[in-house]
This record gives structure tokens, C-alpha cells and sequence, in this order.
């Protein structure tokens, strides 16, 4: 086991009616920002019960943060956060309405002229002006988390933040909300938590035997209840296994004491910027690839992950970790999720190119649990997932 | 999925080394009162170490913490501390220094007259004196919870306490402390952890499948490292393991969302009162009584731990549950924990009625998950564990 710092305050609030418990919460003479997205939450009765909640306290409201919450847009919000003195920020959303609550707690109290510094610097955020989250979506672990990722549409950009000052002081988990997420949405869901898993455990083996449980309870509970919430979203205790999971998923516990990957994520980041992709499917095209690309390296975990989440307990140490990446890939297809770049785009060739010249000017100096995977390799991976 | 609340704000610092990481987590101006045991840390070299990283401070210090930390002995430490105007308390032990000093960090901002009221009125603590811990024995938990257990030698009392300012601000957990534990306990924390769990998790099904994965993880790992660590304290990826799995045994995750049970500690304090048995022991002596007497309420769990933590397929679920708790016995034993009350004392004969005489008279409503286990059924569940 490595050595590890393990830090997490978050206060989480969970299960049914918990939105009535907004109030309590927030402190008395709080100015609110309500941060919301495209407005489903207005069809669905959350925004009204969420208003509701929020009527003793002087709310201003911010809709229509897109997903790959956009740097162009949340500069809109921070002029209106400075403008009225907002002392609190409620983001009632998914990982991308989070995640720009996160830029914009960082933002507010950012001392220097250019807030993007915060994202193009890697600037750590120590202090962030208070916020809480109310999850409409499971899926990012981004409301017990105190990572964001902001994109900038005039760059093509996508970079990552973060920093102590950026966990939530609280966040609502109510599983009801699943009932209204369409079926590709929930499936986005799943693939993305399970994807952040295999981030943090699809190394190598290190003798960290709980945090290899712990990520195996996480994927064996996506693979359990996953598909049972796709079906009928309205299952309550279906919903709630799957809702917790992906909080766990990405709050720090399973990656502590163990390697880290996030090359998926780092490439699959590219295949948004480049087609619009949703986040969770470029994880669903470009981890396979990555697995059998890198293969030999991860082959020991692939293959106790074989026996420990699939029970395939025959064959050599290759065969069963050549299973296992079919397993994943047969668990994406029965969500709906394709796994090939070319199902989701006719204009895919170049691709792989294009990723390795934008990594190599980027300076990258490689990527993986042994920061080794060049641009080159990833123009393979790439290549390999077409 | 029952609802419910997390927060934990303790930083946890694991690995090797990391008591050097010690003056860094203190205000440069702190007053501490370095606080320990029976004084192995003198013997083992933890003590000249705590010393050496707290050069650059102001440090009393308050040896002679005894297992079941005791009112009246705590009582003199809370004089220094107000005579000396400390504002910072280190626990450097295992459970019984660290409940201490829970105790103290809550007695010096208690308004009240008497400390102990704390306990025999069962006041919440908001607001306690700021301490961290070094942890030297893995085992209970305390160096990741809130909650602490303190005994009172006059009047045989042994209560616990508790609230949400009693999480350590910090926790250093250097798995190399385990080298110079004594095997009995060593056995004692392994013991400790494992029961902690099952009175998270060997009460009904209720559809949390993640915290019963999670609650498996912790088992299985304990059961996999226990015995290796047990015999060979120097093996570090062992006893990172078994350190690891102590905490997470009882820092509040696993019983979040779930029916727990605390039945066996209840009944095993009064072990620890009559007998001066160590907690541990006491936990093994109860446990299987328990579960053989109220089978019928906990027999499906049973069986499903039997399936998932012991690889026991065949068989009804009465046959599996009834393996079940021969698997627990024989573990405890192969670490050389007995697991009858006659096998610890001669004058065994009368506790039954004299535990349940005692819980009558404190006027006990019912233990267990579902508050049904009266002083009658205690009594019959010591009687089988003679």
C-alpha cells in the first residue's frame, strides 16, 4: 500500500424527501446563486420544491449551464455572483452543474486578473466561497469530490481543477430525482462511474487488499443494479445501490494507497472536444482499447478482476483477462452504449493523428499508472478504437 | 436504503514514517498535552519519536491511560489541562487513549458542574477541545469516529458518548507500529474490527448492497491478513491491511443507510465490568450466543455472509447460517481468542441473571436492530455462552 492522505468533509444528506432539508443547512443570512442547468429540473418538479425550500432566504438564479459546464458561460455567472454579493452557491444539477459551481466558488475569491489562470496554471483552490449541491443526475462523484472540470469552447480546451477549498460543504441525494432521467442519461450514469473504478483499480496489484474490495463492491454493484435502474428508474432501492455507488466511486476512498490510471479519461476528454461525445461513451470507446493496448502491464488486475466481479475462474491469467475486458464491453453494449468511435461519427479518421499532435504540443509527458503512454501510444489507442 | 447523514472531517495520514509528519498538522502555537498509556510507547521508540517531531512546541504530558479509560483517572488530566490552559490534546495509543481523550477534549468546554454528566445524561458534544491521534494499536475505530466508551471504576459503570466536535481534526496511522504489539493483541484488534463489522451487517437484508459489499470487504480482508499479520507483525503490506481495515470497520461508512445491531457490545461491556475481560474477548465470547439465540431474525444474512465471505454454496439457508457462526468461531479461535466465558473465569455461574438484574434496573427498552432483545433474553444469551 502507498502512503496516503485521506481527507473528506463533505456532509452528505441522503434518500427520500431529503430536499425539504435545504434549510437547515445553509446559513441563516445566506444570499443565494441557484445554479442550474438546461432546465429539466423545471419539468420535473425539482426546481419547485427546491424554490420552495429556499423561501425564507434571498435567492438570484443561474440556468443554463451546458454539460462540459463551458468557461464562456460561467464568467456570466460570476459577474452576477460579484455584482449582488452572493455569499452562497446552491448547484442543483448533474457533475457538469457542479462542477461549475466548483470554478465559480474558486472564482469569486481568485485574487488574480484572469480566472482561467485557475484551470491553464493548475492553480490549487485552498478557499472557495461556500457551496452545497442538490444531484439530479448520478454519475461524476463531483458532489463529494473537490475536482471540476471546466471546457473552453474558443480553445478547444478541457482541463481539470481543483483543491481542499472546493468540497461541498453539503450535498442532497434524494434517488427519487432518478425517476425522471431519460434511459441514455442513466446509462451515461452508470458507464461513468463504473469507468472511474477501473480508473483507480486497473493497474497493477500492490497489496492494497480493501481498497481492491471496496472497488470491486463498486462494480459489482453498477453491474447488479445498473441495468434493474435503466429499466425501471422508479425502483426505489435499485436506484439508491446505484446512486450511492457512484458517489464512492469518486470520493477519494478507492483510490487512496493504490496507483491511478485516468488515461481513459484524459483521451476520452478529446473525443468530446472534438465530436461533442458525451463524456461517459468516449470512456466506453477508449477504455477497451486501452486495456488490450496496454495489456501486458494490466493484465494481473484485468484477470483478478475476471474472477472477483465476473467469476470466470478457468483459463490462464491472459484468457481471463482477455474475458474480462469483453465483460466490459458486453455491459456497455447491454446499456445501449456503443464502444466504437466510428458508431458515433463518420468523420473519425485522422482522429488518433489529431489526438497525438494535440498531446505532443501540449508537452505531455505521459499518461497512465506508470506515466509512460506517449502521444504515440495514444494515437494507437486511439487508432484501435475506431 | 434507509436514510441517512455522513460527514467525517478526520484527516487520516497513513503510511510509513508519517509521524514526522506531526508538527505540520498542529497550530504553530500550540499548547499540547501529549497524552498515553501504560507507557509501551516508551519501550517501542514511538514516544522519543512523538517527542522529536514536537520540539518546536509547548507539550505537558499525561501518561497512565488505562484499557477502559477511567473517569477518575481522566479527571486529573482535565486539572492540567485547565491549570496549564492547553489548547491542543495528542492521544498517542490505541482505543483507550483515544476515547480518553475524547472525553477530555469534551469535559474542558463543558459548562456544566459535573464532567460525568456528559455521560450519565448522555450530552451531545458540538464543541470540543481540538486533538489528533497517533495511532499505536489498531483496533476500534476512534481514530476515525466521533464516539468514545468510559468507564467508571466506583460505580461500575462503563457508557459511551459522543457528537459530531469529537472527530480528531487529524489521525497519523503508521502500520509499523504493529511490529512491536503482543500477539494476544494484535488478535484482540483483529477481533474488535471483525465484530464491529457484523454489528454493522449481521442484522437483515435491506437492499444496501453496496455497504454489505463494503462490509464483506472489511471481513474477507480481515480474515485474509489477520492471522498473517498475527504471526509475522513485520510483514508492512499485512499490516497496512489489517490497520487500514480497523478504521474502516468503524468510521461511520458501513452502517450508513443499514439496520445495526450493538447488541453484542451492550452485553460484553458488562463482561468487561464483572471480569476486567478485554473488550475483544468479551465481543467473541457474545457474538455467536447472539446470533444462535435470535437465528431466526438474523439467519438470512447469516447465510449470505456464509456464501459471499466463507465460499459456503451448498446446503439450506439454515444449514449455511449455522456454518456460518462456526466460521466465526473458528477464526477467533486460530488467533487464539476463546469463545466461552468459563474458558476466562471460574466464577461464571450467576452472570446471566446478574447482567440482567443490571439492565432491568437501567431500564433497558430492548437491544438489537430491531429493539426487541428485554433483559430476559440477554440472560439466555449469556447462559449459552458459558
Amino acid at each position: 500500500m502507498l502512503n496516503f492522505e485521506f481527507k473528506n468533509p463533505t456532509k452528505i444528506i441522503f434518500g427520500k424527501n431529503t430536499i425539504q432539508q435545504l434549510p437547515n443547512q445553509l446559513p441563516s443570512d445566506a444570499k443565494v446563486l441557484l445554479i442550474f442547468g438546461g432546465g429539466s429540473i423545471k419539468k420535473n418538479g425539482i426546481y419547485d420544491e427546491v424554490k420552495a425550500a429556499l423561501a425564507n432566504f434571498e435567492v438570484f438564479e443561474f440556468g443554463g449551464i451546458p454539460a462540459n459546464p463551458e468557461y464562456e458561460i460561467l464568467v456570466q455567472a460570476l459577474e452576477i455572483i460579484k455584482k449582488e454579493n452572493i455569499t452562497f452557491l446552491l448547484a442543483v444539477g448533474g457533475g457538469s452543474v457542479i462542477d461549475g459551481t466548483k470554478f465559480l466558488s474558486s472564482a469569486t475569491l481568485f485574487s488574480g486578473d484572469n480566472p482561467w489562470d485557475i484551470l491553464e496554471k493548475g492553480i490549487r483552490t485552498d478557499v472557495g466561497l461556500p457551496f452545497g449541491t442538490i444531484l439530479t443526475l448520478p454519475a461524476t462523484g463531483s458532489e463529494m469530490n473537490s475536482g471540476a472540470v471546466i471546457s473552453r469552447r474558443s480553445t478547444q480546451q478541457k482541463l481539470g481543477m481543483g483543491g481542499p477549498g472546493l468540497f461541498p460543504q453539503f450535498s442532497i441525494l434524494d434517488p427519487k430525482v432518478i425517476q425522471s432521467i431519460p434511459k441514455n442519461q442513466i446509462a451515461n450514469g452508470i458507464v461513468d462511474a463504473f469507468t472511474h473504478v477501473l480508473e483507480q483499480y486497473m493497474t497493477y496489484p500492490t497489496h492494497a487488499n480493501l481498497q481492491d474490495r471496496f472497488a470491486e463492491s463498486i462494480l459489482q454493484t453498477l453491474l447488479e443494479v445498473g441495468p434493474i435502474v435503466q429499466e425501471n428508474p422508479f425502483y426505489y432501492e435499485a436506484a439508491a445501490d446505484f446512486m450511492w455507488s457512484c458517489t464512492m466511486a469518486l470520493n477519494g476512498l478507492i483510490q487512496k494507497g493504490v496507483p491511478t490510471d485516468w488515461a481513459v479519461h484524459a483521451i476520452g476528454h478529446e473525443l468530446t472536444v472534438f465530436f461533442g461525445i458525451d463524456h461517459a461513451r468516449t470512456l466506453a470507446i477508449i477504455a477497451p482499447s486501452h486495456y488490450r493496448y496496454n495489456f501486458e502491464a494490466k493484465k494481473a488486475k484485468l484477470a483478478q478482476c475476471a474472477e472477483r466481479v465476473f467469476n470466470i475462474h478457468t483459463g490462464s491469467i491472459e484468457e481471463k483477462a482477455v474475458a474480462c475486458i469483453e465483460q466490459f464491453e458486453q455491459f456497455f453494449h447491454k446499456l445501449g452504449i456503443q464502444t466504437k468511435l466510428s458508431e458515433y461519427t463518420e468523420d473519425y479518421l485522422g482522429t488518433a493523428e489529431r489526438i497525438e499532435a494535440r498531446f505532443t504540443e501540449r508537452g505531455m509527458l505521459g499518461l497512465g499508472e506508470h506515466k509512460n503512454i506517449a502521444p504515440s501510444d495514444v494515437r494507437q489507442i486511439v487508432s484501435m478504437s475506431y
